[in-house]
């Protein structure tokens, strides 16, 4: 049997429109934004949203003095302090330490070795004090000796399973909800988004795409030694315990140039191991935007600038308005810093 | 006045369902690839490019068990002999001797030096003649002291005032037609596609966006160190003359998994210097795609293959069929090499 039809030609015919109308729209939804709603809603009004709106306006809008083609439209953003949580500790470190556990019964050596007789005894400070030649030796320790995909998996199931000791919340869910709605933002209107880290990427990648809609080729980190290797037919990369990259401070810039092979035209930051990023990012010819997340919510996150070893930020705080920059207050300008728990 | 209106309600209801059809089609024109068009019209019928087609269909049809969801769609290609022209000599290599003689004035010490010597004179051999150490010193030599961004300038100047000897034309127009069409074929289907040469990265990069549709990102190769500088307030980052990464051989599966972060699932190559990358993407699970151009065709380009020093094929002579890897005859499976002067 066949639907009955419409009564009148008329009627007929506003179906077989409506019907062509919904069809289209269905086919061509992503074609089709809504210009009316807000899209940096935990975002309050002022100086510092009003900065990026403009910039993602003039650069996207073809014709006027300041349009950039899509394909030069690269945003990059360091991760620990701009995208997620990285105070008092970086997350990156917390699964080291718990790894280098997990690992002690197999180097009963490390039992009376430091930094990892600290580790092992859960004395944090202990296993700091070999300052950052002792974090990137445990580091190469808790990495090393598996394939990247291999280290992949290790570090999803440790992120599933933890959770902050002060949040009590797993770390993915400890991201800014601003700088999510940024990402995205900026990804409608033509951006391409990295992140450009001091954590090592194959740590990142196991989460970077579930949690912030950036594939793993658009992942610029510390990087590890690897060699290719072939044991019984079978082919492999596998990581070494040796670095190779530091993606830190100049790092940032060169290995921006090196990997991407163009000029960002937005950098996101919250310490002196942007500035060099956003220095060179910004002193680009045509309109640029840099920005730093400013830790000074001790109540909803912490408060932290030129005098911490995590997230030293203190060259960019004397110079921002130098070099125009655009200091972003998390207890001013952010409605709120993590996306309520689901 | 209105237009006519058809005369019977029936032709009304046809003509509207025309026009809504039409305005689906235009407003999706991409989402409705034609299903009969023949993808790689400059392929012959025959075993090579009919696995290559299953190959297309089977990760990209979903619900089949070879299914590859897009992210996963990795296609990496080596550039000098798979994509273009690479004998009797390196592109790059015309370009590094060319380069070496316009920057003589500045270094009188290079008219008694090798190899800058024999450079100078015109002597290849002769500059040839220290081997790839000595190549890389010329290499270093020739494109240092400038940034990125100056040196793809240089090169572009370069490549548009070029041509080849043999071939009486441009460089960029001596890329093989049929792995232009795979590469559109691929990306058609979901595919990112890579280039993963041996060439330097920023030597490649003036040229691989308009020429293979392969953007700056998409580009890996070898790397000269860079440095990050500041001169008179303005942030630079500079090429210096030394090399970071050589990317070949066993180099190419540890670019790729450092960088992109994922095992591809298809990858071309032409000589033994590729051999790595082919086997660490087809020994991963599920359906994989490796194939070789093997250069057989001495009338319409050149043929050479395990005594040859430029893209010297032995091993992977000796094992694509073990290996499962494609065999692609220039002479046989392509209808023309290049595309016809425009």
């Amino acid at each position: 049997m066949s639907p009955k039809p419409p009564i009148t030609g008329l009627s007929r015919r506003r179906w077989l429109a409506a019907v062509a109308l919904s069809a289209t729209l269905a086919a061509c939804a992503p074609m089709a934004p809504s210009p009316v709603a807000d899209p940096l809603p935990s975002w309050n009004t002022g100086a510092n949203k009003q900065r990026i709106v403009d910039f993602v306006r003039a650069v996207g809008t073809e014709g006027s003095a300041d349009y950039v083609k899509p394909a030069d439209r690269i945003a990059v953003f360091d991760n620990d302090g701009t995208l997620w949580l990285e105070y008092p500790l970086y997350t990156q470190f917390r699964f080291v330490f718990d790894r280098i556990r997990e690992l002690a019964p197999q180097h009963p050596e490390w039992q009376t070795q430091q930094p990892y007789q600290s580790v092992i005894a859960g004395d944090l400070k202990g296993a700091m004090a070999g300052g950052i030649k002792g974090m990137l030796e445990l580091l190469g320790a808790a990495q090393s000796g598996l394939t990247p995909e291999q280290l992949e998996a290790v570090v999803k199931r440790w992120i599933d399973a933890s959770s902050d000791p002060r949040f009590k919340r797993p770390y993915t869910e400890l991201t800014y909800q601003p700088m999510q709605e940024l990402l995205r933002y900026l990804r409608a209107n033509g951006f391409k988004t990295y992140i450009v880290s001091g954590g090592t990427v194959d740590f990142m990648r196991a989460f970077t795409a579930p949690v912030y809609g950036i594939p793993s080729e658009q992942v610029i980190g510390t990087r590890q030694k690897f060699a290719f290797e072939v044991k019984d037919g079978q082919p492999s990369v596998q990581m070494l315990p040796q670095m190779e990259f530091n993606d830190d401070g100049p790092g940032k810039p060169v290995a921006i140039a090196a990997l991407i092979g163009k000029r960002p035209i937005a950098a996101f930051g919250n310490s002196d191991g942007d500035f060099q990023m956003l220095q060179w990012t910004t002193a680009g010819a045509g309109k640029r935007l840099g920005m730093i997340v400013h830790h000074d919510d001790a109540q909803r996150e912490y408060a932290y600038d030129r005098d911490s070893s995590i997230g030293k930020l203190a060259a960019g705080l004397d110079q921002y308005q130098a070099m125009g920059w655009g200091l972003i207050s998390m207890k001013n300008d952010w409605k709120i810093v993590f996306a309520p728990p689901k």
